[in-house]
């Protein structure tokens, strides 16, 4: 029987010729990630167990995003923390403020995660990379802090599910508004502890970070990792930024799935996830005009450049509806800088929004943005829990950069077609 | 006898021909402001006196300044109070996240505040606008409740302190370096309840910018003000901006001062208040060599555009030091925009700083920057109070941002004329 994308990616890192579901396996690892919330649980739990080296210093990333530049003391302290380990061992991915992004904006970026690797990170999201044909998931803080010591992590050979794409998004319908689709189909454990594999004819259409978009919601499904095929796109995204060898692997054609479900991307909507989970979905039809008081558009699942795009591309020569806050976030530095150079940021202030320095902040309820009780927000990010983004009573709906930036402009849930 | 400039100002706005030091008086205001963290506290005072209108909705302003993008849930609720207050009573000026800067850079810039008038602020640095020849002061939330509500306010008529400025300031020398010379002349209480009156040949070579941080920083010598006589720079600063009559006031030529200094400005060097108090000032000769974790340029006495340049112009092409975090923060979104236009943006990216929407943010332990345990910041804000910026053994510097900058580039205190 053959193996899975996923599967194939585990067996090599487990130096073996097959494995099958179920299989536990140990395997080497690419890249360990941490940030600045789960890095000091994790060094903690390294220091405990007495260890006192790590594997390689350049197959480590601590990267400072989710409440730096410190938002109070106990957010300072634990990225000192993060910084006197960084310094200790001379890891060579310690990304502090000023430098940084959020993680699975930056690691892709900085050409520290490449097709064929397999990456664990101390974050849910840390599914993200599969967009690059990766395997990459999400661990706890003591699984990291045994992977930063030695390389390597044990895995349960997951099962897959096969998402075939066929045909196109519509305009102005992008990756987020796929993977809403698809979440709200198979529900938040459609995919639990299987991977999610993307295929077929429609996936050469989708962009790469529209790719990163479906792959860093796949946990939203539950699913243990999110993984597409490695095309032209992906080779054209890692050249100049992937300064090493790296490996495709395909699944074999008698790979066996779960399940197959087919999609025909022309006919996906844009998609809202209601509160208080990303399956709660409607199709903009039946999702237009619950009022909001704030927007947010970023976060790790679509603050990259091509979201800042749509997003500009809406609020161009407008103005936000007056009494809503609209918080615009790019994820990194470099994408900051190109949205100043494309003039986005000067749309942004133009119509009423804050810019702010790349920082997981509002998504969630660091800071920059939290919510007042009974508040209402449309945001970019992920998750849509109770309290997520602030107050207890506060609600958060999730959708893509063009739905949120145009109810932006009229303060209620809004098609982007109607203001384009 | 004659009457200072505060004097005269006082005297006209209680309808009287002339007014005497120690006299109460009651004034009408020509503006009454608060922000996020004041703003509700006066609200709810307001409301508790039963109150039920407003003097004048275009002579109040609102600006949300001090930990908006709400920091957690508790600033998010007091920027509610305020926008809902802004909503009943049709608040012209009321600044929520978006359209805001820090509220003393914010009110000069918009023309909301002109020569000769009688400002109130629920904030300690209202003291700022005396740079355009106004009288301005902070006060109590409860008194400024009363100033919402009817316009007027009660003031002793304070005595003053003249400083008789001639000369130039060198290069890289600002106005920062003169107020923190000032502040360590006469000590943090020097000028106690009485207005610190700007005189002298002196005065021209002084920019608004150097005027608006010295006027910010009265109250840091205790003055009850600090104001500058109207020149053509004035003029000028004010013209396109405020849209409404104004009235330039002079001290009288027999006017009484409690004492007078004179202060050649070609003598003040670079200076740096060490903690925990703003008179502690050392000239950089002193100061330099003090290693720092952290940079902060910004702020409602350091944000405006000629601050930016300077800090531009240290840091263009070069990076800061390895381990050290820069905060650069625009102090209104016009600032920021014309950062951008100017390449300071690009700058300070490309040098590894931190660049923040416009925010109080860390100057008072806010977030954007707070400090950890045994931390050190040199910065371009006004007080350096124990715990001030975050953790109770962290220290603050107080610094002007050509000092601030070149420290950036070196991790310690650093005269800027080492590195231009």
């Amino acid at each position: 029987m053959g193996m899975t994308m996923t599967q194939k990616i585990l067996a090599a890192h487990a130096g073996m010729e097959t494995v099958t579901a179920g299989q536990l396996i140990q395997a080497k690892l690419d890249m360990v990630l941490a940030n600045d919330i789960t890095g000091p649980v994790s060094i903690h739990a390294f220091e405990g167990a007495g260890f006192d080296q790590v594997f390689d210093k350049s197959r480590i990333s601590l990267v400072m995003d989710h409440f730096a530049p410190n938002k109070d003391i106990k957010s300072a302290e634990q990225c000192k923390t993060c910084r006197t380990f960084a310094k200790r061992f001379n890891i060579d991915n310690f990304y502090d403020a000023g430098e940084m992004g959020i993680e699975h904006a930056l690691l892709p970026e900085k050409g520290l995660v490449a097709s064929g690797e397999a990456i664990i990170g101390a974050d849910s999201h840390t599914c993200t990379y599969g967009a690059l044909g990766a395997f990459s998931t999400g661990v706890g803080s003591t699984d990291l802090a045994a992977g930063i010591a030695t390389g390597e992590a044990w895995f349960k050979v997951p099962t897959a599910i096969r998402f075939e794409l066929t045909g196109e998004l519509p305009e102005h319908v992008c990756g987020k508004d796929l993977i809403l689709h698809i979440i709200g189909m198979i529900g938040v454990d459609g995919a639990l502890y299987r991977s999610m594999e993307f295929t077929g004819p429609g996936v050469s259409s989708l962009t790469m970070d529209d790719r990163f978009t479906i792959c860093n919601m796949a946990i939203e499904a539950g699913a243990k990792n999110g993984i597409f095929p490695v095309d032209e796109k992906t080779i054209a995204y890692m050249n100049g930024r992937v300064h090493r060898d790296y490996t495709i692997y395909e699944a074999d054609p008698d790979a066996e799935y779960d399940e197959t479900y087919t999609i025909d991307l022309s006919t996906i909507r844009p998609t809202v996830a209601f509160p208080h989970l990303p399956e709660n979905t409607k199709t903009i039809d039946e999702a237009k005009g619950v009022a909001v008081d704030q927007v947010v558009i970023g976060s790790c699942t679509n603050g990259r450049i091509s979201d800042m795009a749509a997003a500009a591309e809406i609020l161009r020569g407008r103005h936000i509806k007056r009494g809503l806050r609209a918080i615009v976030i790019p994820a990194t530095q470099a994408i900051y800088k190109e949205c100043i150079h494309r003039g986005y940021i000067d749309t942004f202030i133009d119509a009423g929004c804050v810019v702010s320095t790349p920082t997981c902040g509002p998504c969630l309820g660091g800071y920059m943005g939290i919510l007042a009780e009974g508040e209402r927000c449309i945001s970019t990010t992920n998750r849509n829990f109770v309290g997520r983004m602030g107050a207890k009573s506060s609600e958060v709906y999730l959708a893509s950069p063009w739905v949120a930036a145009a109810s932006a402009l009229t303060g209620e849930i809004t098609d982007p077609a109607e203001v384009l």
